[in-house]
């Protein structure tokens, strides 16, 4: 029996990208989408690849009082223009917010996946985790469950495609001859992405205060994201590889690897590439990880929440391999 | 029941490729992997993300004695190295031909997948166009099937991306640093796909001659094609638009649209597209198609093939969107 | 003497390529600097890596009754924006206008200046060709001014970087997510070039009607821009070679190859390189230009347009070698 | 009254870019061109877009034996290859070599040209920096020089184009379909960088001990290294830039930016910028700089190192704006 879904926020690329999943997963129905700058579209007019049985469904206007029937709502909507809109949804509608405004608010679940999912089971409002804290709290959760690593003083160098400014409204700041051959830091200091990531680690830790840098870079290519983080501690590379073997003996969707990770590998999955080097001499413990910025930093891992809220497989719809090269 | 099915080539982008769309197919299972450059190592080794059960399956040398029991065999090999070598192949083991040494050879179908899947249902060895044929006929093929335009007067320009030119040793001319902001012309006046492409020209039009020029140029970017084709002929564009849709109708991979296509529509998917503009005045007609070079252009119209010849759906395992942005 | 220069239209991709060009100009002194969106501004602010000491010269808005004492004027706006307001500046004012209102206008020479410096030499207002038009017409100029092709059958496939594509308003079409990795035609049988190309092509074959197919292609790429010339003629490939090496000789900027050229030979320089290949059996010549499409296509020549009607060395300012890789 | 240079190594994108600085410079005249893969090419066959003077001259083995009359070597070579040649050179002839061999070599200079040009000025052997520390040295000295962090706790995540891999043999790590869309970390812990920062930061910081842990990756585009690096000190933001506009004031190369750098400000030029963000509660300092590799990471930098040594303008022939976009 077929799970009755919407998806709010349809233009965006992380919308776009719960379209594509939604449309092959075996137990979703894709009955409603609203997208602010596509209302009135059909589906195929924004989505020229969109699969035949969708071609025709018409893009909605987003209003939470003119919902169709549904079992289960995806929304990706701009930080700070959701919270409200989602208040007004009826409570026997799950929810998956792709957005960031309901990172550890009151009734929501903080969706890491890979990390918790028995946090997330049962639950019938899940908030994504961000993009870098996709790939960087991935990555630490072993080190940090395990005491390996010390949660006061971690240094997160991120480092994301384009795709991760979102489509907006043309910002010519990424414009393609402005942002081809471009690389560059922004928001230092203050990345609206610091505060859950802190939350979290502090939580994995089991309460000790986060100490936490962050610097988000925009490299030129679409899609990926690469943390790089720089923690005190005593483990060896070994160890920090063992410990997150164990940790995520298991799961379907976290491959560690001896290798550095490279962004390529997880085009258009679900997947998460973690590792490490450490040298333990100096107590350092260098920390990779990497995820599709829009996969399991966005869609991706909005299904995987989705399938443990509606009690499916967590692999359902999630299973195709990355796109290479 | 599962279908037991081999890759030879896999250290290639073809052959990837179709490892790729291979793993998600819900009547094939990967029993064999064959590659020159990777004979020896796990299959994860190359390709981080394969799926689990598949991670441990040791890429073997391409030897046709020491096969294991097979169904259906892909082979995706430089042309000039493969003929040979599948002569030996058992004729219980159905082979789709990726490389170019057995289009239009005897006993062999040529796989155009979307125009006559009539010729390929029940074949046991199929030769799969080129990956610039299949963005050029797929575009043609209603217009010489109508008889729309001269099949003795065609300028055929085509653009791919460089995992087209394959992956080969290495060449420099291919490096990132080389071929990143450049784009240029090659095999002019001899392109190996022109043959072919001329023999399906002259098939479609029901006999007459083929006149071809086809120009091939190298693009920034991984993977797509466009083929700008422009012909001689009276219809008008709705006409001709008018006459692929009934020529398509039923087809589940050919979208006909009236916007000029875009290579990105098609990424990571076995569709084409293709669109027409002409100015009849001037007896002219453009006919555009679209494919991802390793999609329909290569291991998705393999895996399209291998259906027909299996009595399977034609769209089973390739039914997944196009990967967007 | 140093020559007093304004540009207008300096926030545009065309207009900071001639603060570029003439920053390094021997003999130009930048006095004044004008741009819609960058009004206010200290040069530096917009180009960070702009001269020191030119860094602090604050941006204007532009105004024709409002500029200071000036020799020559380099103006890049959009097409159908600066008609009226050049026709209110002064007389005693040069003007090289490398945006498209005054291309074949009344009063002003067409400045394809490696074709007919002669024409322009003298001139008090020169109107830059347009970019396509750069690369086509100095490919073909040989070919038409020998006879050898036919002018009423020309099919031209166009390529360009995107920046070919001006810098906008921020267009969402053209930020980099949707345009990396995408490749498509555009503008079909209708695009703005076409006129001024015609002109040239029959003014070149002594008056004969031409006959234009015009395809542009934008290419994920930030600059160049190949154009790919079907035509009907029956001079062999070594008899192009040797027209256009014959046409050409002693023009500094345009060099003749026997290899198919690529866009990034010219990168950064006002350098053109063209090449043929031919069939004379099948009467068949193909032409290819490759230029810089924000050099030779922009703002190159307009610095040799202006050196040429200012009585400076033809090369005096674009002598640099292409930035490569 | 001309200079007479040869450079070694012009099959390498270090050599190409230095034949680029040298064919436009002022004083220079290049009579002497080395390359392992071009040897007995014409350069324009190599450089398509060389200037027209210097298209004939044929590249040469590589022999310290067979040399003309030359008063000035670049020198780029793969690092273990060039010092017993180099030491085979006559003393009569300057030599500046981007290569890896001679850094803090007995009596080699180390041509850090920003920073100290006093150490470089009547010199005959100077060895460039590297590409990654010209980014990163640049960026600490005045911090280290005026004491605002500790020399002892530098984390130095650094990000590079592929031309920084090098042109060498065509390998398909560094092929296009690979690298492009792909971002990873490389040579974790033990890259041959390292040594020479260390060296410097001792040197800058009067002799304290460095503890440095760098992370190089490569980014997928052609040119730009940004480091982003993570120090321990007290200061302010506006301390640490005001340190710098001090330390690099009257200096022709070097901007210090309020803004975060991006690496597309420098392409094709030999400036830096440096930027620095900082918050003194946690005693934490983010320094970033940026370079174009080729640039001030290789062929700009050594023409300022030549400049210096022989008596020239720094500047000279190092003048030309970034190309942008």
């Amino acid at each position: 029996m077929s799970i009755r879904v919407g998806i709010v926020g349809i233009s965006g690329f992380g919308g776009g990208e719960a379209l594509r999943l939604v449309a092959s997963h075996p137990s979703f129905e894709l009955v409603y989408a609203a997208g602010e700058g596509s209302a009135g579209s059909r589906l195929v007019d924004r989505f020229p690849g969109a699969p035949a049985r969708l071609a025709d469904l018409v893009i909605r206007k987003w209003d939470p009082a003119a919902l169709p029937k549904l079992d289960l709502l995806f929304t990706s909507l701009p930080t700070g223009s959701s919270a409200e809109a989602l208040a007004r949804v009826s409570g026997d509608v799950k929810i998956v917010d792709i957005g960031g405004d309901h990172r550890y608010a009151e009734g929501w679940a903080y969706g890491l996946a890979d990390v918790w999912p028995d946090r997330i089971e049962g639950q019938r409002r899940v908030a994504n985790p961000g993009c870098f804290p996709a790939a960087t709290l991935t990555a630490l959760a072993p080190l940090l469950a395990g005491g390996l690593i010390e949660p006061g003083n971690i240094v997160v160098d991120a480092k994301t495609g384009i795709s991760g400014a979102g489509r907006g409204g043309g910002d010519s700041r990424f414009g393609y001859a402005e942002s081809n051959e471009n690389l560059l830091p922004y928001g230092l200091l203050r990345h609206v992405h610091m505060p859950e990531m802190a939350t979290t680690i502090e939580r994995l830790s089991g309460g000790s205060a986060a100490g936490l840098v962050f610097t988000p870079h925009l490299v030129p290519m679409t899609r990926g994201i690469l943390a790089t983080v720089y923690c005190r501690g005593r483990a060896t590379t070994e160890q920090c590889l063992e410990a997150a073997r164990r940790f995520y003996s298991g799961r379907a969707f976290v491959r560690v690897t001896d290798r550095p990770p490279q962004t390529k590998w997880a085009t258009g999955s679900n997947l998460a590439f973690v590792s490490y080097a450490a040298d333990p001499e100096r107590a350092l413990v260098i920390a990779m990880g990497v995820v599709d910025n829009l996969g399991k930093g966005a869609a991706g891992q909005a299904v995987q929440n989705a399938n443990l809220i509606c009690g499916l497989p967590e692999t359902a719809g999630l299973e195709g391999a990355p796109v290479w090269p």
